[in-house]
């Protein structure tokens, strides 16, 4: 697979859109307001053969009556008139397809697979990367390419994480987390059925070829040739941490995997120890999957199992240090130095040896980021999970701590915090502080010590391996 | 205790703010304005020798200087003012206090021991029920009584589940997590250091007397009589069920919770096994508490492991039948009349054995409904996991779900749904389907089957005791 061809297909100077719609009802409407709303900032060219403009732009009959070169194809045509679309696209030298159609390998009627043989055998003859059949797209938060049906990925933060998928439902759902978790996304797309961008073809493209791609996240129910994956993987060269969420683990799920994709799931014992071996670490829930992408591409690195938990209000704390402990962490213990500054900032009254309840400081946040870089600054302390309620009693504090926070230097430990408060009490603030100097804001205390452990399982798994070495 | 007094404390016709307040950093401002902008529908008496009105309320000097009656009193002054204040109150016969001052046994100070025991013994000479001391409140949402420095959670639906928890940010966590969540409930509080206010007293109250309370959940750090706690369970002689969240289980959380609110927290295991005895159901995380409280609230009792699992999505149904096999759960098996029915509604692309893949039926909601409700009949299915993912191109659908689950009959079995959404697309239908006819909505796929899985334990838990015999 030719790697240009690959680079125009996920960052397009010029689409068009097969199939293009004004019709609600179809998805050739979804399409085009994907790209439109999403604000993709090259030339969009609508093709159908019944309209003169669609969403307002100027529309052709056939995507040859197009003058200037298209980059991208994106295909939301019924699958019989799907073959005679890739020929025009191919005759065109259109770069790379979005095929959205579906109805080929993962129905139950063979002649699907015959459709999909026929797909296969046009795209190797023009050689156009093909994403699909049978996917929502994919979409480009780097460069504001939303070649999907779903428009609202276009509000997903934009970041260093990739996710592919081999489900489109797993992508909607993982979208939508992303959004609520205000996870930084770089491209996110579901494979489909894969006709000649399967897992290798992609992981190889961004860990090798993307740069805004620092972490890469895979969900997979099962493949034709895991070995191909993992050589991928293996021969790449890169210090991408890659995580991966493997479904169809039972044999129900492993069954109906076989039908939506078309490919046996597999052992997932065997699967744990080919991920394990290939540095990957394996999460087992969509918002694992979120938060540890999320710690991975925000947070230092983490050098040790040994962690400090500073919290508002006890109860959390003790929580935290509770699911700290049974993910395989520490809690660190503080220097005479480091206890003496933490005894300084804090009176008699307060849990001052870790956990750590920073509650009488709650005035002052000043004091909770000053309690903070002491405990940085420790030396047997290899991270630190940071947490606080917040309610309008105490709004006005975490307007200044906002502030404060602006003004420092980046944290070189990993800090995971969790800042609860009611919606609309403080979102803005939280919108601020999130993914600035190396803070990472997750939504409970257990998820929060759950990331920290991942933080450092996946340094151990990447160690073991080549990367960080 | 009186429960008399209980009732009058926890559902007050008046309250007084001993130390209410107009200034933004007084507790006692905070407290004005939750009973006030919560709604509370009895007087309200400001007490303050400073003001002549606060929050706009006539103000008085003394508690003492009030004709009328007092239920509640809320005292939000000084540690050293509080043994005068509590000797008028019992005076002026107040029915109960939420004490919210803090600095008394939690405290490293010995001074703090010989306060909390000074209260003791005005409370046990005037026979007044207190909350506290060191508790941000209680909020009971069935009366519109926010007696705590919280108003966010008068903000929280109302429903079925009852919150006692040891720790002020525990109750803050969950209750920011219910708004999210739509958990329906009917009272949370913290105990604070229970000067007379423990687990038993507060549980046998919940459990026998408050009607509104169908759910209970304990947040539980460490109790001096846990024997007294699981004798009131067993003396209750009520079919709600109990289900609790033990923190302090490692030995450093346990040291922890000893300075946090005055007791060892004990060792894990003994817990583990106490619990288990009472017929108290063990939940791991705040998330987990949320879900399982809401889906015992909601949800028609289950009465067998045979999940039926409907996905408009098939990667996300394959998720939910792993997590449910993980679980103890498993797939049902249709009789092959429920098959024929399902055969019918969906067309042969489809995956149609469990997990049913509902994709193609996603332009009809009839035909999804029509679907669940032939699973819900099948012989061999205890329960369903109905899962969704919307956005702005089917939008129009789920209004008309909306619609039509709003006519059918209640779910005679189980009902969880995951219906994801990108914010704002469809709140307000999500919104007024959760929780209605025995449909529960949950966040993921992953957090339906756990809570599934814990509708299914908290029966059998209860079972072996004297629930549901």
């Amino acid at each position: 697979m030719k790697i240009e061809r690959l680079k125009k297909l996920f960052s397009p100077e010029s689409v068009a859109v097969i199939g293009a719609s004004d019709s609600f009802e179809k998805l050739g409407y979804h399409v085009m307001k994907s790209l439109v709303k999403g604000g993709y900032r090259g030339p969009i060219y609508p093709v159908n053969p019944r309209a003169d403009t669609i969403w307002g732009i100027k529309t052709y009959p056939n995507i040859k009556d197009i003058q200037q070169e298209i980059d991208l194809g994106i295909v939301a045509v019924p699958a019989g008139m799907v073959p005679s679309v890739l020929h025009e696209c191919g005759e065109k030298n259109v770069k790379g397809v979005v095929l959205i159609t579906a109805g080929y390998k993962e129905i139950e009627d063979f002649q699907g697979e015959i459709l999909e043989q026929e797909i296969k055998d046009i795209a190797e003859g023009y050689q156009i990367p093909i994403i699909g059949p049978n996917t929502f797209g994919f979409v480009n938060l780097t460069d504001r390419v939303n070649a999907s049906f779903t428009y609202e990925f276009s509000l997903i933060k934009k970041g260093g994480v990739t996710l592919i998928s081999q489900s489109g439902g797993f992508c909607h759902l993982c979208g939508f987390l992303a959004m609520e978790e205000r996870l930084g996304m770089a491209k996110l797309m579901s494979l489909g059925n894969r006709v000649n961008i399967d897992f290798p073809e992609a992981l190889g493209y961004f860990l090798k070829e993307d740069k805004s791609t620092r972490v890469i996240a895979l969900y997979i129910e099962g493949i034709d040739e895991p070995r191909k994956l993992f050589e991928t993987i293996k021969s790449a060269g890169t210090k991408k941490p890659i995580i991966a969420f493997k479904a169809g683990k039972s044999e129900k799920g492993d069954s109906a995997s076989r039908f939506h994709t078309g490919s046996l799931a597999g052992n997932y014992n065997i699967w744990r120890g080919a991920l394990r071996q290939s540095g990957i670490l394996e999460v087992k829930s969509a918002e694992e999957l979120i938060d540890t992408a999320k710690v991975l591409d925000i947070c230092a690195p983490i050098k040790g199992p040994r962690i400090a938990v500073l919290s508002g209000q006890a109860g959390p704390g003790i929580i935290a240090a509770d699911a700290m402990e049974k993910e395989g962490l520490r809690l660190s213990r503080f220097s005479s130095e480091t206890q003496d500054r933490i005894n300084t900032l804090l009176p008699p009254v307060a849990i001052r040896t870790n956990p750590v309840d920073m509650g009488p400081a709650w005035y002052s946040p000043e004091t909770m980021l000053n309690i903070l870089e002491a405990v940085l600054e420790d030396s047997d302390t290899d991270g630190v999970i940071f947490i606080a309620m917040f309610a309008s009693a105490n709004l006005e504090l975490t307007r200044r701590m906002a502030m404060l926070l602006h003004n420092i230097e980046p944290f070189k430990k990993p800090v995971i915090a969790c800042f609860t408060a009611p919606a609309g009490v403080w979102d803005e603030d939280i919108e601020k502080m999130d993914g600035q100097k190396g803070l990472a804001i997750l939504h409970t205390p257990e998820r929060a010590a759950k990331a920290m452990a991942n933080l450092w399982k996946a340094n151990l798994t990447m160690d073991g391996n080549r990367w960080r070495d």
